[in-house]
């Protein structure tokens, strides 16, 4: 490994024509067998511009020129300067440079890594809220939507399913083979209906970390995090009761409402910072909202993140209007920023938060375990999911608090995060390449997909079918509104592994959606 | 092997007292070193008695004396035959009377097996029928009951979970670790919402058995029964409604009901042939009942199986009056009959009948899969599993689907039913033998559970705590009606491995019900 991190493959031609060049390119290696030559840059003290800034150039150029992706790290300040013989505080400060100019961005304890250029303004625009609540009737395209991401041969862009992107079953199947050895008959048997207490005593141990001290028996493992949101509603709401949800808001809250005949209200999510709590504000005035379903953390499908201090707001406003907080959690662990956020639990006072969460995104999909967190709801709770669906999985719940024991659970997701991020820059790069003019993308801070927004008259309920006939899979963005507010939007997820494949469908696409464009002028 | 079968194990002192001597006991061989005798029983050709009569006394006898139980198998006619050197017809002879007399019962295929003397009078009686239907508040004592059976230290009487009578973990295990191996990250994702292809398939065929053509689309997947009951409920009915049950009804039903806000209406149910279709008849008439829940194959608590012609009645009657019958049918499986019961499904013409059923009584308890085949509620029942709680876990359908197609499932499944058979007429005894005077007690014909009517003056609430005091769980009558009809019954389990502990704890509790009724008197 001669050149380590910093060696770029380029054809001679490439090298010709890149910019590279133009700052000195020192050939130390040709190998035509290959027809690729292997280059390294180098900086000239001779030039008149400063030396950060010619590595400033050295950067934007191998982005311009695919050499360097947005998702990748870029070489550590140490490997660059020995590299281009230059200080490291030079590096340092060019880095530093392409952090506020937004190209790069520094993660703690990791490095620097590339991101997708992207100017605020083009986030996805704020919309309007609408003033009433609503029956939800979405359910004939949801199912299309699901028969599209179960086709085996289908890309599925359409489905939220982070662990693909580095799937953990070796080490679960491991754990698993363990426990069934060791757990003989017991481990197939039924579990409490409360779900399995070392599962649990591992949950209020993660609780800890954010200062919430909570005893098992608050804790009641479902089927999913699906299954405690229902729950959760069950619990604070009955039929044609208003539910104030998010907007754009993930699709399986929307048709849980529906299927309970509950009525939703939508309050507008802002792409970075999570709802506007103003809008909430004024709803909690004018309409007798009797629970709020909200992705207080991580939201899909945006992926905006609400800080802390906004979450606890949240909570005060509710807890002051005495309405619940029914908190999906889901997305909680798959963060980018530089921390967690709190569990919005953790800020309550009068025990109105219900914190719904699972491993389903963060370790096995498969197994259908999540739990519920159910403030002063507890009991009644542990009786609902007791009465609706017996226990949970006893095998499955077994395997994964051994899983978590062991460290395999965490070291697994902190991996499952780096690939994420860099999957979302690749993502957010692709479709600003690739899609019509003037498309709008939200930069997730976490979680497994974005949003995107195209230009009016573009029909993404149509796109979907378009799309389907070429094999790919889309969540179009009717699905997230009972208002069908969203219909020039779709979600599109990076939870995937990255390959040509994907980048390829990500391009159908964007073509797709030109042609339709164009059609529609 | 010397003398197989007929070899039984007796003190000298028992063989003088007992009245096998008097026919004429051959002591073949003397084990002093165990303190035992081993002794061969014979018959005289110079009695007076007939020869199938000494026979019959022999059997008799040795039943008194305890080495032939109640759910033995008695020795096959050929080995018997040559053991008392009289003829097949002979002895098949006295296997006919004594089947005639009730104290054994043929099974085909199989041979003669003792059964314990119980006369239909001993049954438990008829209750009155409630007029009104009630909104049902049981829930404190049943969770005292969930807590008792899940204590370790605890014999589970109370709890119905016959696969620990005969577990087939290991398969199970075998199987689970095959898939894990063929399916890699596949077996741990999200499954099709509505299930498994190939489970589906495997149920369907199944189905067709009983010439019941169903499409693999019109069967969900759901966590366990108890979800499928609860999916079918809300899919035809909600709060408020009236929902006829079966009188003693399972708590899990009750329960249910309650969450949902719904009224319970109870028909009383006949020890042997299920509820009593005039009652029904009836409580249509003066009643606007919604739904009926019945276990119309096997019940549970009682074990009283539905003959074809009736169920035929019962789904005829409701179909007549448009009421869907949700029908449980998790015990059917477990017949003690010659051959299943149909499912009700098989005798729908309007599609009203919803079949919920699982894997959790036959083979594996903790996997959580059950599925319910809905008529034409299909499309509405995979839309409500969906939105309430996703998918059912793939790996655990994946493995079964292949246990079933491997032919295990029904192999283990044959030996289940012979070992609770067996451990059903210990019980019977047990039950007789120690429990106060004039205890009547149910014969199920399937399943796992008896249902134990004590005499007038019982209170099987505070037996349920005072048994709990000497680790021994049961469940309590009451919480099998929300209308507290059963004070003085209660259902005990004898899907349990059965061993002296058991017995012991069966004896524990007659004593125990024995002391209450006499400070009662």
């Amino acid at each position: 490994m001669l050149l380590y991190l910093f060696c770029v493959y380029l054809t001679y031609t490439e090298i010709m024509k890149c910019d590279l060049y133009r700052l000195g390119v020192v050939i130390r290696h040709v190998n035509k067998a290959l027809g690729d030559v292997i280059v390294v840059m180098a900086v000239s003290k001779d030039q008149e511009s400063f030396l950060y800034q010619q590595v400033i150039n050295l950067i934007r150029d191998m982005k311009l020129n695919g050499t360097l992706r947005p998702g990748d790290k870029l070489p550590s300040l140490r490997n660059l300067s020995a590299k281009l013989e230059v200080s490291v505080p030079t590096v340092k400060q060019a880095y530093i440079e392409l952090e506020r100019q937004g190209l790069v961005e520094a993660r703690p304890k990791s490095g620097y890594y590339l991101k997708a250029l992207q100017a605020e303004s083009a986030r996805p625009t704020r919309h309007s809220m609408t003033s009433k609540p609503v029956l939800v009737r979405k359910q004939s395209l949801i199912e299309q939507v699901y028969e599209g991401v179960h086709r085996p041969d289908c890309i599925p862009l359409g489905l939220a399913n982070p662990v693909m992107a580095h799937p953990s079953d070796k080490g679960l199947a491991r754990t698993m083979r363990r426990v069934m050895s060791t757990g003989g008959a017991k481990v197939m048997s039924y579990g409490p209906m409360d779900g399995f207490a070392p599962l649990k005593r591992q949950l209020a141990m993660r609780y800890l970390d954010f200062g919430l001290q909570v005893a098992p028996e608050e804790i009641t493992i479902t089927n999913g995090a699906q299954e405690a949101i229902a729950i959760a509603l069950q619990c604070v709401a009955q039929k044609g009761d208003v539910i104030a949800v998010e907007s754009p808001c993930y699709f399986g809250i929307l048709e849980l409402i529906e299927s309970l005949g509950m009525m939703a209200l939508e309050i507008p999510v802002c792409s970075d910072d999570g709802i506007w709590l103003d809008d909430l504000e004024q709803a909690l005035k004018t309409q007798n909202i009797k629970a709020c379903v909200f992705s207080s953390s991580i939201n899909n499908p945006v992926g905006s993140y609400m800080p802390d201090c906004r979450r606890k707001r949240l909570v005060n406003i509710l807890e002051e209007h005495d309405v619940p907080l029914i908190e999906d959690d889901v997305y909680g662990d798959l963060y980018f920023t530089a921390q967690r956020g709190m569990p919005a639990q953790c800020f309550s006072e009068k025990g109105l938060v219900l914190t719904c969460a699972s491993f389903s995104k963060t370790a096995a999909p498969g197994y259908r375990i999540g739990w519920i967190l159910a403030g002063k709801y507890a009991p009644e709770v542990k009786r609902l999911k007791r009465a609706l669906s017996c226990s949970s999985s006893l095998l499955n719940q077994w395997t994964l608090s051994e899983f978590i024991a062991s460290g395999d659970y965490d070291r697994n997701m902190h991996r499952l995060r780096q690939v994420l991020l860099c999957n979302k820059e690749r993502m957010i790069a692709q479709v600003q390449q690739h899609f019509p003019e003037n498309t709008r993308v939200s930069d997730p801070k976490g979680g497994a997909v974005v949003w995107v927004q195209l230009p009016d008259g573009s029909d993404t309920a149509e796109l979907f079918h378009l799309a389907l006939k070429n094999k790919i899979s889309i969540a179009p963005g009717a699905i997230f509104s009972p208002t069908c507010k969203f219909n020039h939007c779709t979600r599109l997820s990076y939870g995937l592994p990255w390959n040509e494949r994907l980048e390829e469908a990500i391009a159908v696409l964007g073509q797709l959606a030109k042609e339709q464009l164009k059609k529609a002028q």
